[in-house]
């Protein structure tokens, strides 16, 4: 199994540097009041295709030798790394198959086609997803780049955590969400390396809990048939995942479903930004265990924003004003 | 009649960065697309009590010697000039004085009781407004610190350009909202003197278009009865703006309601920010007269994002999702 190393981050961020936004790091003193820490925002929601997801495609799409690429690229996604996969083959202007749960949000969807994605749907399973992709490899040697569980992939997700690193010193904590685990994986990969004091806690929905659970079984578990409104999160670990999940998490905490939703409206409302369910629940968890972080500098990663404002719970009709 | 000069925006640079962010440029290949244009968003909406308002209100404040400051600070504001005068008037330690209309929205008085300011309420029109702020001033002695017709507030918002500039070379064109004028007022004083070539443009709501009347009559023209959703742009000319506005702006465009909420949507929806309606002008006309800016390098400046998300048009209802 390769798992990416530090070098592989480094030359991860030279290689996409010129295909991203370095995105801002967003503070705000009501929200620092609130939850009693100094909240320092990561904003990928911001990020080019709205989400993290463009930096472990981009980095995996460009990494390709020219007789590889030309066969084009495939994987199966719930949403943003579909869009990305897509962005990332259309900036190096080869094909990109993927393999979607008819069920994943429309919004999700539209990027991919807007990006040049060829979608295939299937029924919203792991097993479904793997099978048919596994037929499109088969049929076209298109190279597979898995939403997580690659080593390209967790060292792209890992050039987050470094630009944070390098823009906001001393952090005591880093929280990101955790689905498959390629974006924890990625920060723990950094910070382990750059500043090992630091500990990095996952947040995850109680109703996508496999990740929690997994911590203490001492291996991976799967989900059981719950659902989150925190969409991207409904996946489950892999073993490239696993490895740093079971090594370098301090904690995994968990809300509910009410709390991630409480925390994503009032991220709109107090800091003037969109962001997407999955990325409101490591501020749900600074809320809920409040005690664990009071006077610490927190590191926060908004992991996207593309949530479609006329279906998320509680905000219907928007849009059309004529 | 004192008229700032670049001096003293150099000078309120200085003053006010120890309170401010020096907030992010923003882009949007989606936008620019559609645009035809390459558009550069300077996100005031992330700026301290989320608007450029911060900006005039903090140099008047800090610019005052301690014995004037003793005696407090008083404006009327039909919103974020109110919060921003009431923020900074908190970080010096001195009372604020807001006489508000009572129709303004309620974000916006709440953020004037949150950072402390006094709220006086009278009715929605500008005598109204004048003369219970007259009576305030005889009362306490209050330095009154006008929204826009103040040399150091002018000189304040003057460094939004500013930023602008020194952060994106070559601008051919910038645009901004036109209400009151102070805005527009301080990016022609900043750009005349850094970026003559850089071409000025107003937009403004076809429901509030006094400065468009005012420029075609040669004069200051009052507001008639009507009302826009950009709410911060009721408001007329006053001698100090008019000084600017009829001496720099290259013209003034004109966008009808629906092409202010449509464009407010499309932001949030693609650029992941909150944005208020009158932060949308801008974009709404660049989208109408296209002609204008094929090819251009534009800067944009989102002026606020403190919208009511319960209650603006077409979202209704978000927030309690428990």
């Amino acid at each position: 199994m390769d798992i990416p190393t530090f070098d592989d981050v480094l030359a991860a961020h030279e290689r996409i540097a010129p295909y991203i936004h370095n995105t801002p790091v967003l503070t705000s003193s009501y929200l620092n009041k609130l939850s009693g820490a100094e909240l320092f925002f990561k904003c990928e929601n911001l990020q080019k295709v709205g989400a993290f997801k463009a930096r472990g495609a981009i980095n995996a799409v460009f990494g390709l030798d020219d007789d590889v690429a030309a066969k084009g690229v495939a994987t199966h996604s719930s949403g943003n790394h579909a869009g990305a996969l897509s962005y990332a083959a259309a900036r190096r202007g080869i094909t990109a198959t993927v393999v979607m749960p008819r069920t994943a949000p429309e919004t999700k969807k539209a990027a991919v086609r807007s990006y040049g994605g060829n979608i295939l749907e299937c029924e919203p399973t792991q097993a479904a997803r793997e099978g048919m992709l596994e037929q499109v490899i088969a049929d076209t040697g298109a190279d597979m780049v898995h939403p997580y569980d690659d080593a390209r992939v967790i060292a792209g997700q890992a050039t987050c955590a470094l630009e944070l690193q390098r823009e906001i010193e001393n952090l005591d904590a880093v929280l990101a969400p955790i689905g498959g685990g390629g974006l924890i994986s990625g920060t723990c990969l950094t910070l382990s390396q750059l500043s090992p004091r630091t500990r990095v806690f996952a947040a995850e929905p109680e109703a996508a809990d496999d990740a929690y659970r997994s911590l203490q079984a001492g291996e991976i578990v799967l989900r059981d048939g719950q659902h989150s409104v925190a969409d991207g999160l409904n996946t489950n670990l892999k073993p490239r995942t696993w490895h740093f999940v079971s090594s370098f998490i301090e904690e995994i905490l968990l809300v509910s479903e009410s709390e991630i939703l409480d925390a994503m409206y009032l991220t709109w409302q107090r800091m003037k930004i969109i962001i997407e369910p999955s990325s409101a629940v490591p501020l749900a968890a600074i809320l809920k265990y409040r005690e664990k972080f009071q006077g610490l500098r927190v590191g926060i990663i908004i992991t996207g924003g593309n949530v479609e404002l006329q279906a998320c719970p509680g905000c219907p009709q928007l849009g059309n004003t004529k």
